[in-house]
C-alpha cells in the first residue's frame, strides 16, 4: 500500500500528545513529512516509529525513523539514554503519548483508510441480486456475489467478490465482508465489522439423535447473531443453534480457523486466537482471551475474564477469572517417550509411595 | 423460519405415541394448533416442547408450552410430579412417545420440509454447466455454479450458489450442497447427503518423496467416495487417495473443520466433532464416536464401537472398544508450571521412589 | 484418471535405472504395455508396482503387477527371496533404481501430466478480469474468476473456478490454484505452486491494541510473500504481516487446515502436516517437519532440522535439531481419570518422595 504523505504537524493535531527533540534542544519540527508508519529496525526518515515496550529502546539507538511514538511518562529516561548513546539522538523525534502501541494502531487505521482503494457503491452486473433484497445504496456489492430473498446490506457496506449471503441475511451499516465468505440465511451481522474470507457463519450445529445405531439430524433452526464491530478471521466457522441462537458479542474479535458451535454464547471484548474450538452451548463471558488451538468442551461457563493459554483444554466451568493452563510439556522425543510411559503409571506410583510412608510412619 | 400452523392431531396421527393430560382429567385435546418446536424455557402455548431428560422435570412446572413430549414410561412419575407442583398442570398436554428426542429431530424434520424455502428445479442463467454435464431435470443448480465435464447431478439435489464440482464428479439423489463447497474431480457423493458450506472434497493428499532434502510431489490419484445419508460441516476437508480410495461409510456425520487425510476409511454410522484431524491411511471402525480436536495418527485401525473424547490423541490402533481419554488436566498457570516442570522429571522420580523402596526392603 | 498406455522400454528410457527377471534367466521385456502405477495389492498384469520398504516384501510374492520398481542393492536377496517362495517369480519383471519411492513419484507426475485434462489457455468468459491486470497469454483463467487490478499471473498458470485475486496479487508461471481461494491484495506467489481450495492468502493476522477494555484494530499492512515450488493444502490460511511481510521459503510443502499467523517465516523445504498452528512472528528453519496438529506458540525460533511430534505443543525456542515431542498418552477413560487427578497432585507428591528420602538419609 503507498501512505498518503502526512505533514507531523497534521497528525499530531489530530490524535493529540506532543512532539519532543530527544537531544533536548528545540529543535522539533512539525513540518517532517511522513509516508506510513514502520518498525523502528525498517523505519526510514520519512517514517514514523513506534516504541511500544521500553525494553527494545536500544532499536532506538540504530533506528533511522524521522518520529517515534514514546510514552510520556518514559520520556525523561528515554531522552537520558539516548543522549548518552546516540550522537545523532537529534536526528530522532519523539512524539510523546498516552499509550504509543494504541496510537499506532489508530494513526494506522487512520492513514490506511485514507490510502487504501475503494470499490464504488453500487451492485456489480455480475452479482445476483435477489429483487427483495435491500441494498443500501452507499454499498457496495462486488463481482460474483449473491444475494437472497430480503437480505438486507446496510449503508456503507462492502460485500467483496464470490460472497453468498443467504435469504433474511442482515448485515449492519460500514461493515466489510471479504470475498468468498458464506452467510447461511437469517443470520445477522452487526454494523462495523469485518468478516474474512472463507469464514462460514450459521450452517448447521452439530445435532442428532440416535435410532437404533444411526443418526438422525436435528434441523438447526436458530439463527447466529453477531454484535458490533466484531471481527472474524479467515476460515472461521459459527454455527446456528438448535432452536435457540448463537450469540457473539459487541466488539469479539475471533481469529482464523476458530470453531463456534450451536448456541455458544461469547461475551462482549473476548478475544479468541487461531483454531480454537468450543463446543456446543458453552457460554463464554465478556473480555475473556483464548489461546490459539485451546479446546473448550460444550455446555461449560467461563467467567468473565477468563484467559485460557493457547493448546489448553477446558472440560468443566470457570467460575474464578484468572489465567488457566493445561500443556503437555515438550522434550526430545526418546525422554518424552520415558515420560509417557511413567505418567500411565503414576497411579501406581503414587500408591507405591503412599505404602512407603506408612511403612516408615 | 415460520412454521406452518399444524393441528396436534395431524402430527400424533403421523408420528404415533398418544396424548395424556398431565392433571389426570380427559381433557388432552387434539385440537391445539401448533406453530414450531421450542425448548420448554421459551416455547408458548402454540409450541411443542420436549422433555428428553427427566433431570430436568423442573422446566415442567414453569413451562408454557401446550403440549411436551414424554417417555411413555416416565409419564405416571411425572403426572405425579405436576400434580404435586403444579396448580394448572392441566394447561399442559403430554404426549407419550417412545423417545422423545428422537421425536423432537423427526418432526422437527418434517416441519421444516414443510416450512422451509426450496428453489425451483433448473439451472440458474448465471452457471457455467459443461454441455457434457448430467444434470437431473428435478435438480437445481444456483447462481454462479461451476458443473466440470461428464458431471452428475442426481434426482432433487440441490446445488446452492457458487459450488464449483469437477469434472467426472457424482453427487446422488435429494443431496444438498450448500454454497462455496469445492468438489475435486472424480469425486463420487452417495443420495441424501449434505455436505455445508466451505467444504473441500477430493484435494490432493499429502504425499511427497524425498530427494535431497527436497520434496517431490507424488500425485493423489485415488478418489473420495462418499457414502449414503452423510453430513459433512463447514469448511471440512477430505483428501483424495494416493493410489486407493478415501471411503466415508454411510451414515456418517462429520461436524465442521475436519481434516480427513488421504486412504482414510470411517466405518458406517461413526461420528466427529468438529476439529478433529485424522492422518493418512488410518481406519476408522462403525459407529465410533470422536469428540472434538482429538487427532488420530496415521496407518492405524480403530476397533468398531471405540469412543475417543474431545483433545486426545490416538498414537496406537484400538483393538478394544470402549471410552478412551487423554487430555492434560487444566490448572492455574501458576500451578501448572510447577507440574510442567515437575512432570519433565517423573522419570527420574519413578527411579529415586524405587531406590527408596529397595533401601526400605 | 485414464492412463495413457506407454511402453516399459519408453519409461526406463526416460527414468533410467535397468530391467531384471526375478526368476534368473534373460526374459525381461522392455515391450510389456502399461498403463498406471498401482500398490502391490491392486496391480494387474499392466502395471507398475513398487516396493519401498523391504520389509513389506511378501507383498511380491502375490502380486499381479507385470513390473516392480525395486532397490537395485537389494535386488539380489529380493531374487533369492522370491525364487524360494514363488512358483511363477518370473511372470514378475523388476526395475532396478536407486530409490523406488522416489521413483513413484517422478514416474507418476510424469504419467499424470500426460494422462490428465487441461485446460485451453484464455479467460472464460464468466470471469470478471480487471482491464490493468496482466493475465499471460499461456495462463487460463477458469470461470467465474475475479482477478483484481495490477494483477500478475505467469506464463502457464492455471487459475481455476471462483478463484478471487485481489489487487496486485501475482502468481508465477506454471502455478495451479484449485477453485474457491482467496488471494488478498498484494500477495506474492511464486511459480509452479499449488494451491489448494479454500486457501485464504494474506487476511489481515490477528492485532489489536487494548483501549480500557475495547480491542482496537492494528491494520496489517505487510504481504504474503510465497516462494516458488510450495504447495499449501486445502482451508490452510496464510495471514499477511502487520509491517512485516509473512513469508513461505522455496518447496515448502505445507497440508490441509494449517493456521500460519502474521509475520511468521517458514524455511525452505520444510513440510507441516494437517491442522498444525503457527502463532505469530514464529521463524521456523529448513528442513524442518511438523507433525499433525502440533501448536508452534509466537515469537520463537526453531532451529534448521527440527522435528515436532504431531499434537506436540512447542512452547518456547529450539536450538538444537532434533526429534520433539509432548502428547499425553491415551488411555481407558477410567484409567485416565486417575491419571489426571493424581497428575494435579504431582508436585505435593515430589514433595513427599524428596521427605522421605531426607528421612531415610
Amino acid at each position: 500500500m503507498n501512505f498518503v504523505e502526512t505533514k507531523l504537524g497534521d497528525l499530531v493535531a489530530t490524535f493529540g500528545g506532543r512532539l519532543a527533540s530527544f537531544s533536548g534542544d528545540n529543535s522539533a519540527s512539525s513540518d517532517v513529512l511522513l509516508s506510513g508508519i514502520q518498525s523502528l529496525e525498517k523505519a526510514g526518515q520519512n517514517n514514523l516509529g513506534f516504541l511500544a515496550n521500553p525494553k527494545f529502546r536500544d532499536q532506538l539507538l540504530t533506528s533511522s525513523a524521522g518520529v517515534v511514538l514514546v510514552r510520556e511518562s518514559q520520556f525523561i529516561e528515554l531522552q537520558q539514554y539516548l543522549k548518552a548513546n546516540r550522537a545523532d539522538a537529534g536526528r530522532l523525534l519523539a512524539w510523546l503519548v498516552s499509550d504509543p502501541y494504541l496510537y499506532y494502531a489508530k494513526i494506522q487505521q487512520w492513514w490506511v483508510s485514507r490510502s487504501e482503494f475503494k470499490p464504488e457503491p453500487g451492485v456489480h452486473p455480475s452479482a445476483v441480486v435477489d429483487p427483495t433484497a435491500d441494498v443500501a445504496p452507499t454499498a457496495s456489492i462486488a463481482a460474483n456475489c449473491v444475494i437472497g430473498a430480503h437480505a438486507k446490506v446496510g449503508e456503507g457496506s462492502r460485500i467483496e467478490a464470490g460472497v453468498v449471503l443467504g435469504n433474511h441475511v442482515e448485515i449492519g451499516a460500514f461493515s466489510r465482508i471479504y470475498p468468498n465468505v458464506t452467510v447461511y440465511d437469517e443470520s445477522l451481522i452487526g454494523d462495523h465489522c469485518i468478516i474474512h474470507s472463507g469464514v462460514v457463519i450459521g450452517a448447521d450445529g452439530f445435532g442428532f439423535a440416535n435410532e437404533k445405531g444411526a443418526w438422525v439430524k436435528i434441523p438447526q433452526v436458530g439463527q447466529v447473531i453477531i454484535g458490533d464491530q466484531v471481527e472474524i478471521g479467515a476460515n472461521t466457522t459459527i454455527d446456528r443453534g438448535a432452536l435457540d441462537d448463537t450469540l457473539i458479542g459487541f466488539g469479539v474479535k475471533l481469529d482464523n480457523q476458530i470453531q463456534i458451535a450451536h448456541n455458544v454464547t461469547v461475551g462482549d471484548h473476548s478475544a479468541m486466537a487461531g483454531c480454537v474450538g468450543v463446543a456446543g452451548s458453552t457460554s463464554i463471558g465478556a473480555r475473556c482471551t483464548v489461546g490459539g488451538a485451546a479446546m473448550i468442551f460444550g455446555h461449560l461457563n467461563i467467567a468473565d475474564g477468563t484467559h485460557v493459554s493457547g493448546a489448553s483444554v477446558v472440560m468443566s466451568s470457570i467460575k474464578e477469572p484468572g489465567a488457566y493452563t493445561g500443556i503437555f510439556p515438550l522434550q526430545q522425543h526418546k525422554d518424552w517417550e520415558k515420560t509417557a510411559v511413567t505418567l500411565k503409571q503414576l497411579v501406581k506410583l503414587r500408591t507405591e509411595l503412599r505404602e512407603l510412608k506408612k511403612q516408615q510412619s
